[in-house]
């Protein structure tokens, strides 16, 4: 952590910005606004974030577009974002180094093969008969068990377990406490008890693809549970034997799909979403939180709830739950009104003839 | 992984089947369908199916009964999964040899016990007076805290965590990354501060139980939580303090029971079911996807939904759910319709009296 | 465990109690309700299951009020969950040692300073530039990755992994399996294609926070992701990047809170709630298991359903959906009377006049 301060002008210069207002301005950190803190440059997202950045104590803001009337002074940048990060990271630089070369306490099996510069930290096991590629990173106490086969660039945060024969392909990122390949949920059930089916697959993990903290991906049971390149996990999801992810997907947190479920390219699932198993979705499908799917979906769409149905049909079905009490209400009101309308009828109907029968109702 | 082929008619004899079709045909290898290869033998289990793998280039199939008018060869036998288990395990023999004896870098305490021909792999940990039967394998970075008891033929897969106390008996397999036997969440609150509650129970896991990757289950307050015999657990479950789960139960992946919940004998609980603490489930209770049981359930029934209701009625809701929107557009022009009729009324009582009053709804 | 049997009295006398029925009573266990065995004493909270505990065989029972008429001695008082827990303490006593010293095999960087009297188990890792107080207790196989800064009698079960720079305050204690400061899920997508955001922030832990197993807490985007002081997190708990969660919260097991979402004092999350990203939580709020918060809610109220309403309105949905088959029913009737008070109408208008046209509906 860096001690000194700096100027707003220094910050300007460093993140390619203009000043408006006093450029001299000490500023002594960098903080988002839930963290800010005297004299320290925040993020302003949102031009109306702006004074509250103000009424917080801040020293200085980045922004995209001037603010008006505001007391403080503003670095106003094209990219926000970039800028920030840039700033942050020359108060903070990262102090993470990771590990360096292949530590005393790791186990590698005498049948591996590593390709160039691997790191592989303390505590770590390579089973038999693995292949690494070059330029990996092996946390301490992965575990990488037999048969598996790791592409280039590989990282693997400390916990990670690879189940025998995983394949994990060019710049895969695993995070820590995630496990890949475990058996799948499958046995046969003979007068209550169950026996576990064939567990002869395993998982591929295309290049690209991040994988969130506590993640499980299943093995398949006699080939592929298969996520796509370039699809991001993130953590606590479930995927179940024998799915095949496509490429590109977003998957958020705690998501859990159910075996041999199959999604095309693109598909986002929102937090907390269930899917059933044999479930196919069309690329670019888009999942609220905690829908829960149980049919086929096209792509291109949105859908949500349990049962997850077209955002447009799920959404009058959610305002209309909204006012269930209210149309039960309705609905006895209505019985009253027909009640009294048949009263009247008989009423008028024996002024009309006292002596008739009342009109039956059809 | 084998790279020489084979013909249909070897992999007929190996598997006990009879082959329609070209015995002598070749065959480099043995996919699922998701996964499928030129040249190569798939599982059909569908007959619909039979046509589809033709389309995707498989070179011949395993079926039960042979389809008629297909141009594939096929391997008709009376079991097709464990004939097509026995030719992928021909092609691709599992490379998992598992640990073997005891690893130098694994730390036993020395008033542990150990069984005959136990493995205890890398940098795993047993602690004080723990007791281990025969044949257990204990994988890379196990930690067996203090006092546990393990029966015989016990795995444990990398990473495995048992908090002290933890019973297992025979034959439970626990996958990578489970956590057995942690706190409960309990708190006693004064003044809105929250002290922990007694920890001085337990978990204890009958024989033949599975539990899958990232599962949690606590101990009891002063005594058990106890998974009973046969049951399998999928990934990423939670079972929390005092539960007493009954056997051969199968609990799918995400499910979350709360606090000292019981269920009978052959329960299913589908994925992300949530069970409210104290609630007890009959036998061969199942409980659909994604439902919220908050109250005793009778055994031998389906039940969906939150709040989790009998599969027919919840059906029944569901469907109406779906009819809202017109339901809610109905019952508006019933309004009208009453609307209509009322000044139907009046206009006739009028005609028939024009000077009395109409008459009043009851 | 104890095996030498004792009298009721004495552990009268060691609770605190006083013994109604024979105090000469052999008690040679303690167990709750769930593992009642004879002759143990156990532990009857609620007058009803007194004579549930004597039908189950149990030799005695502590309890709060003398039950009348019960065949049972009982143990009489104030606080039976403390005395209970004094009883069963003195027949099972806690084996668990924990670690002591610095095991050989810790992986300790020379530039990390350790308070005195820690406790380092076997194959932790402590990293670079790591600062740890004092009497704290790491246990097998932790990860502490390079940066952290960890207060006084923190307790870390087995292995829990901290990303670079979490700061955990005096008397954390984090449950086996937990990852704590991992990635946030912040992505920025081109044409299809995602690239990860900032990573520069950490997680910061507030002091007496205790978290449950296989839990993850992410790292903040530039700045904390916080845990206020007192709060309480069950197992496989989810919190995203940038949230700040209030004072002595109390968060059940599955919860998901999605980015930055903020939580003020003493909120209760039940088991499987959601949180939409950017939510705020007034203080004391409550919400129902399973419930799924799409929008800002105010404090001291209680909220169930997903979409959350309050707890009043959502339990008139929840029995108006139980109803809603029957409401269809009921709507399909009121068109029928509809239709026959129509009938009835141009009966009674062409008795009338049966030259009239009938009266038209408004």
């Amino acid at each position: 952590v860096r001690v000194e301060p700096t100027t707003l002008e220094f910050l300007a210069r460093l993140a390619g910005g203009v000043v408006v207002g006093d450029a001299t301005t000490t500023i002594r950190s960098a903080w988002p606004l839930a963290d800010v803190q005297p004299q320290c440059v925040t993020l302003v997202e949102d031009a109306k974030r702006g004074h509250h950045a103000a009424s917080l104590g801040a020293g200085a803001i980045v922004v995209r577009e001037p603010i008006d009337g505001l007391s403080l002074p503003q670095l106003v940048v094209r990219d926000p974002h970039a800028a920030f990060a840039a700033i942050v990271t020359w108060f903070r630089p990262p102090c993470d180094r990771g590990p360096e070369g292949i530590h005393s306490s790791a186990r590698i099996d005498p049948s591996a093969l590593l390709g160039e510069q691997c790191a592989i930290a303390a505590g770590a096991s390579i089973g038999a008969a693995v292949r690494v590629g070059s330029r990996c990173r092996i946390h301490a106490n992965v575990v990488v068990m037999d048969g598996c086969v790791i592409g280039d660039e590989v990282t693997l945060m400390p916990g990670v377990v690879l189940y025998p024969n995983t394949v994990l392909e060019d710049r895969v990122w695993i995070h820590a406490g995630s496990v890949i390949g475990a058996f799948g949920f499958g046995y046969r059930t003979r007068q209550g008890v169950h026996t576990r089916a064939a567990q002869l697959g395993y998982a591929h993990i295309e290049q690209d693809v991040e994988v969130g903290a506590c993640v499980t991906i299943d093995r398949g049971t006699y080939g592929t549970t298969r996520i796509g390149r370039g699809t991001k996990i993130d953590n606590q999801v479930m995927i179940a034997h024998n799915c095949q992810i496509g490429p590109n997907n977003l998957i958020c947190s705690q998501v859990g799909i159910a075996g041999s479920c199959r999604t095309g390219e693109g598909v986002i699932l929102a937090g907390q979403v269930g899917l059933k198993d044999h479930v196919t979705l069309g690329p670019r499908t888009i999942v609220g939180a905690q829908a829960g799917v149980m049919n086929d979906l096209d792509g291109d769409a949105v859908y949500l709830g349990s049962p997850a149905t077209t955002q447009r049909t799920q959404m009058q079905i959610f305002a209309s739950q909204q006012r269930l009490p209210e149309m039960r209400k309705t609905m006895k009101q209505l019985q009253q009104a027909i009640d009294g309308l048949q009263s009247q009828l008989v009423a008028l109907s024996e002024a009309d003839d006292p002596h008739a029968e009342p009109v039956k109702a059809a």
